[in-house]
């Protein structure tokens, strides 16, 4: 069965990118600590990461994220989703009009969804067979699939930074109750799933 | 060798309070959850509680959270820290003058401190003995104590909650890493605490 899986890692005060984001300074000043997990080689880093890679079906990624991708110091064979993996999954961009062009179109397969966040977690589904839906940032398209009541479970991976700026994963948040549903530490990061009341 | 501790609980969107805080709404709209761990009797939950009670030779709080405590449905007997233990701590308030009246001044020790959190902490830290200071909030004074350079070790509750305002604990914080130290999960809360480069 799948589940929608928001997805992202992000500081301990709410930030999911430093100020000054973009194609040209990835996830922002002072921000680069937020993936350290990904890259620490740990042991339950490791895990959590595979097991989200595999479990994946089909992603939902938002347009500033996208142009992060797809631009010069974006995705490439060894560094990326599914890098090192035969298979990729669909990527589904929440975006208000296409782009010109997309360097990665050789290499994995992008459908630009023009119609909001929830439309794009339904066209995910239906090609995420029997694996989970994976909404991987930023933060706005999160915030919006939570809102729209499409998400079933949170995962965070909480890195120890306070960043004081930058995009903030809940601002402007409808207030709700989760319920913890698993939690993993590693030196690194707390990487939190919670289930996500519809 | 007394640490300073800073202890708060918190919202998955970082604040440690909801919208109308004060002492006849207690912790704001919506937020009585931030403190469900507290009374959870879960074993971990009491645990951790337990813990820092027996460690904790004086406490640094903040005007607002003081007025709560000595209001009308403040602490009691039954209801507080240190409730049901024979010893309590000093606690220091930090404030800019000193209130005219103390309800609870029959039964716990305050004391009124108007040159700012760090005195605080150093008035404190002088009465502690080998035992910890604890800073119990709200967040304006663990911010001010954090962003003065003289907070060891801040220990977060972290609720399922998105609270969506209120106050927050990190906002307008000086950027930091910190260190993860402990991290102790319940079904109410995941308790982490951090080491802080002063």
């Amino acid at each position: 069965m799948t589940h929608v899986v928001a997805d992202i890692s992000v500081s301990l005060d709410g930030f999911v990118t430093g100020p000054g984001a973009g194609p040209d300074n990835g996830l922002g000043d002072g921000a680069e600590g937020l993936h350290a997990w990904v890259f620490s080689g740990d042991d339950v880093d490791r895990a959590v990461l595979e097991e989200a890679t595999v479990a994946t079906g089909a992603v939902v990624m938002g347009r500033h994220l996208f142009d992060v991708i797809d631009g010069p110091h974006g995705w490439n064979d060894e560094v990326g989703y599914g890098a090192g993996h035969a298979a990729k999954p669909a990527f589904f961009v929440v975006t208000s009009s296409e782009p010109e062009s997309v360097r990665l179109a050789d290499s994995h397969d992008f459908t630009f969804v023009l119609d909001g966040p929830a439309a794009a977690v339904e066209q995910a589904r239906s090609v995420a067979g029997d694996k989970d839906v994976y909404v991987m940032g930023g933060g706005e398209v999160v915030r919006g699939c939570l809102d729209a009541g499409v998400v079933d479970r949170l995962s965070l991976h909480v890195s120890p930074l306070v960043l004081g700026a930058g995009t903030s994963l809940f601002e402007g948040s409808v207030p709700r109750t989760l319920v913890q549903r698993e939690v993993r530490v590693s030196p690194h990061a707390v990487h939190v799933t919670y289930d996500v009341q519809r």
